[in-house]
């Protein structure tokens, strides 16, 4: 499926050759929206074919699109032609990249840290809050901008947590309590990220800077904008305590959650799961190629979900959602798991970006 | 250290050929309090030299002491001469034959759950709730036995869970609201227990029945007797939300814990941290072998406890306690490790066992 | 692509609900040659929709073909209308139950070893002996047969080995001595297969029965068949020594392979690699659907192949060579990576019957 | 036990902060004969106090006579008053540091590579050839030192695996052929080491530089001395060709091995067990403290040794042997079990150190 216009959208990719950089490749390979244009990476892998600058990681083989198309440094002047530019960049060096390229009036859909938290970006994961993209017009304005904004996705585990979330946010109101505690992927730490001796026959009971992400991110994510829409308006009465473990698993977050209610009636489990069920986003609404036929899937077998078996749910798109119970202490409980490179990283900025093609930010 | 009467106890172990009863193994033939004496296990096993009979999981070798005895059925007959029972039996019999042999006027040290919740047996974490041992009188009384008795340990998480738990409660007055998540070992399963296949670059985040036991247990050991000491008296007032996973880890289980204090005004973290530093148990003041020097270890790195590197702490006795830091939910969050098949099963059977000898129960 | 007569085959699954039979169910539904007709498993099974008696552990979800069809015990009375039958039985009862199959004129495609070794029965790696076809005239004239027959395929680490070892004695003539040493993924015991206690930061370095059977298959796979071809005539100077160990690796068979040649002047190590690469076989040349582009990838990284990164070249019909390199006792060695229950198990008996399709065995 | 003077050993360890050095820690700090008096690392560590500067990763805690000694940079002015140093240094900075000290006289027991293949310097597996310090003296006088010399240890999968071999052909005479694969623990590459993402769910078929590492240092193991004693006379008949994989698996390397023998009868099976039962060496028969009780220990399951339940034997410098059995292809084939980082490193230096004692080289 291209895209609105019929054209096939060339994509640039910072930060190629990392982890996230290399489920990027892979993603976009497979994806008809857009073709791989441009990849750029550190000075040390500039002009190097892709398959030699890469230490290739993913299970898939490398792309042929990819194979052996030249790196370049990370400098707009080499992503001419661009429509759009995804950044799998390292937070160290994110911050300084991304702005020459939205200032050189690129699209850019990062993953990285470092602007989520600005008031006037949108922090958009794709299944949940792509009504903050009117932030981009005030964007484009503040900077002077005529095509350049950025738009950010979400931390990993953020992007699992905010999806049944927000599902019963749009349909029981505002929630009041959450604690999370997480199990997350080792591929979350990127390449060479943990090493083994940390991790088998092991958990790593801290992710450094990781619980005061989550915390943040659900209140912008499931909040509002202002009246202008020139700024987010994070959610005030929620308070989030996230807990986040390493696991010796590869791929896929595991999240326990208890939710708290604001209202005085809660909803009952069954009004939960039907809920959850029933739950669909706009970009699945626009046909976006990547949004996932269900947004989330509601486990049927008691001991899931699993990281092994349900991470490739939807392409890795969808969330999976189990074990949907009363709380002793809160409302309800519930197991959810994310895949943390692709609805938890590059998947999303990509449906980011499909959904700006069909709305017109391209 | 020999016991009060300076006689060392010959010790008979129920399920020895088991998981939990190789543990059991393993430690008494490290014990100067006891002897091991007899061994009993199935109908399967009967006849057989233990080294033949036992399909030997541990990292020890089989103890000499052990190695060429015989394994007969789990009879009272074939006890005699045992000062002490342990038992480390499946639940699906642990019923009956521990009925048999407490009948039988012998003391019993059970791992099993079937006589857990039983109003006058304790359910007794040695470095918890000592003073439960006051229903041993009545228990004694009601069933006419002269020697007999059972004693019951907790389940492997819950073990870990309350010794926290009872420093702050000792300390800071009633808890009301606990969320607990954990990652549990899957040594805790026995033996075949979790396929390879469940487990490997996976989380199963269901353990059938752990959840309720957790959340009933922990009232029990936390609660006081009734004013005869003829009941235990289970808190009335304190909520608790467990979440149980398993996760590919050998020994160990790590627990993140969120407690909310009914005091209005909670302790601070500096005052939790000294607290939990400062706690002793009356088993450590009686000088009982098995009793750690540290019932709890407070981490002092950020990402500690860690079960690889902290399980063997204090001998697999203490729990280990890291990451104490305000919750934003509640007042106080933590992440605990408790070695789930020495305190968490045969070793509080055993400290159990020593204590009742220091207080001439045996 | 629909076989030689453009129609679409009913294939029958014996033992569906293992873990075998699951990814046969996999692969089938996923194949335009074959629809899934008919699944048959236990007696326990018998009656229930597949979905309900399949304790399901792939990581695909399960194939809307068959999530509700019925099972069946494993009688042809209830496998009518079948074109072929797939067998992934067990071999306690796999004899009996194929022998019932194709003495009903059925075409058995097992993966069981009970007919393996039977002189006038293929024991058929799909990308290597498809010539032993030329058995089942005779076995069809012996049985009095008219569209029945048995083709076995290889044992999961036989199909690997013999691979490259076709291609070397194509090319250079006979071998004569092989040491091979396996690291065998854990799928290949199926499920509940082998405990998690036996293999989390451990290695296995028994497979029952595994040596033998490996030592026996590749014999007969690399031999030729009498001169009638009424019986194979297995290689009578070629010595095999195999060593098997489990690994903790959920699917994917590495095997460290050292080959001396009989020839005097042993080929160069280029010789050898352009060899490898250079290997096709007759199922690739008729167009089966499921045989791989390459029967045999050559890694060109000096650290591959891995099995999480490799095992699903071809969509797990290649085998994967790498390593190459002089032995300083025998000529070559190197190592190779076989998807064990994919061209290890399934995948070869699927191609098998694709092959039997195209040359009018069905 | 102390060593024959009765008095305790001062010892320096040179790298003290990494993987080799912490076990060298957690070793001496167990052993009677020596005390810890001083500890080196890199200029970064200098000044700090060790349980500082060490990211400590065993099991095991800190040891007390560590925890708070302050670190050095390795300079000789630092370790007077030392009597022995042993260096877990990496290879990269260990030629010239290693060097420094025996220059300066002081007695170095080394386990990194740089001097291993020196003619003159005793590559010593301690249970195997202690014969080799023999060329201390040559050594001395070659460099004009009074005290100072150094002894290598060997590799770690090399440790293991000549200790059978040399049992053999003191009872069998010479080996002709040895086809030896290895899967080794990721212990072995320190830390950081391998990554998570190379190992979990996988093997790494490839080890740098490991399979010429062992196929020479066995040669010069299993050698003799020449008729001087001044350099050392590798065997030059054996052939040896080594396969070396990473999996994973913390400690223990596990060695799959084919032997020929070079008589023209060879030893029955029966033979061979009983020869390397019998197998003992001159550490033992010194009564050196850190030598086992059983230099090898047969196993006696048939699906032994695994590295989790046998890499204790011996507090870890007990070679295990199991699946002794005759080899279609040489004459005798078995897997052996060796704690790499015990008698395959630090333990295998400390044994040395403790024979030189008994001697009278220090």
């Amino acid at each position: 499926m291209a895209p609105a216009s019929g054209r096939v959208l060339k994509a640039g990719v910072l930060g190629a050759t990392g982890a996230v950089g290399q489920r990027f490749i892979v993603l976009l390979a497979q994806n008809p929206t857009f073709s791989i244009h441009a990849l750029g990476a550190s000075e040390r892998s500039a002009g190097k074919p892709y398959a030699a600058a890469a230490k290739w990681k993913m299970s898939e083989p490398i792309p042929e699109a990819a194979r052996s198309m030249a790196v370049t440094v990370c400098d707009p002047a080499h992503f001419g032609g661009c429509d759009v530019v995804f950044s799998g960049l390292d937070a160290s060096v994110a911050g300084d990249i991304e702005r020459a390229f939205f200032s050189a009036d690129f699209a850019v859909f990062s993953n990285a840290k470092n602007f989520r938290m600005e008031p006037n970006v949108p922090l958009c994961v794709p299944v949940v809050n792509t009504d903050h993209y009117a932030l981009v017009a005030g964007q484009r304005a503040a900077m002077g901008l005529t095509r350049g904004f950025i738009v950010t996705n979400a931390n990993c585990s953020t992007s699992g947590l905010v999806v049944p979330l927000k599902a019963l946010q749009d349909r029981f109101g505002p929630l009041r309590r959450i604690v999370v505690t997480t199990m997350q992927a080792i591929s979350g730490a990127g390449y060479p990220g943990v090493p083994s001796l940390d991790i088998i026959d092991n958990v790593v009971p801290l992710i450094s800077g990781e619980e005061p992400k989550m915390e943040a991110e659900v209140l912008k994510i499931l909040g509002g904008l202002s009246a202008d829409a020139s700024a987010c308006a994070p959610l005030a009465d929620l308070r989030v305590s996230a807990t986040c473990n390493r696991v010796p698993v590869i791929d896929g977050h595991t999240e326990c959650v208890s939710v708290e209610f604001a209202a005085a009636t809660p909803p009952s489990i069954a009004e939960i799961k039907q809920c959850l069920r029933e739950y669909t986003c706009e970009a699945q609404r626009l046909g976006c190629h990547s949004a996932p036929a269900h947004a989330i899937c509601v486990a049927e077998e008691e001991d899931r979900p699993q990281p092994r078996l349900d991470r490739g749910a939807g392409n890795g798109m969808s969330v999976t959602v189990g074990r949907i119970r009363e709380c002793p202490v809160f409302h309800v409980k519930f197991t959810l798991l994310v895949h943390n490179t692709v609805l938890g990283a590059a998947g999303s900025s990509i449906l980011n970006a499909e959904y700006a093609a069909k709305k017109g930010y391209l």
